[in-house]
């Protein structure tokens, strides 16, 4: 899919302020978990070049979690809470930054161009776990605790609703 | 996202082959709706290069469709039987081809580079309507019947489930 190209000169902090105030305007009647999921990683996607798959994995089992939606290369269909960056952060239920996925122990390989990786723990409006958000990139230390900040910020819309 | 820009001079049909086989493969012990629909969405967008927008609307109310899993930029959030190319399949339950989207009565411009558009019924194991796929093109006139008859065979996977 085509990249934002434009305003290049924004700073990171100024394209999260942007996609934050556009997914709270654009989900602000919005219950549909799949359909906030889905708007949300296409947002993200469009407004950062440095994301190379940006999606969820929801909750839908004991200590599993699931697929979709997503955008980016086919990604795992399955992960357990015991594998790879998802399921430490579904484990611990925090925010895992990793600026070199080949130094994580149990990283999974789904795209073997995968750099590094942050994953945030989305949870419900009882703060039970319901999903994690897994953002991928190519370059090398891509996400840093401005990413971490904005990332939680967006995905408490699903403890609002 | 990055296309497939390798083995340009396949046909139409053996893409939608290598495209059917693969999904299949993928998805042969799966039942998770979202997984699957996230699943096919990504390896139709990787496969085609014409498609711009690619993914499911699901039946979430009366006569009411709902946006996602999908791969493209931000969709349209809901749409009702009444409009639209995806309202018309959900309506009459068929597969419609639109080779010129400005000439189809109350068409939908989420994406205004949109040119052509096809949208498939996609049925569960009883045969009721459970979603519609939606596939757009910036070229004109994209989509033909070799189209249809392939995603109509990719979408029969939820009728098995």
């Amino acid at each position: 899919m085509k990249k934002n190209s434009k305003e290049e000169t924004k700073s990171k902090e100024e394209r999260y302020q942007k996609a934050l105030s556009k997914i709270k305007c654009v989900l602000r009647k919005e219950t549909d978990r799949v359909l906030m999921m889905a708007t949300i990683s296409a947002l993200l996607n469009n407004e950062f070049d440095y994301f190379s798959w940006v999606g969820f994995y929801r909750l839908t089992g004991v200590r599993l979690l699931s697929v979709g939606p997503y955008q980016g290369e086919l990604g795992c269909l399955h992960i357990t809470f015991e594998r790879g960056v998802c399921g430490a952060c579904a484990r611990t239920e925090k925010t895992v930054i990793v600026p070199d996925v080949t130094k994580f122990p149990g990283h999974i390989a789904c795209d073997g161009g995968t750099k590094s990786e942050i994953v945030i723990p989305v949870f419900d409006d009882r703060h039970r776990l319901i999903a994690v958000l897994d953002i991928d990139s190519r370059q090398a230390a891509a996400f840093d605790e401005v990413d971490g900040e904005y990332l939680e910020k967006i995905v408490k819309i699903f403890q609002k609703r």
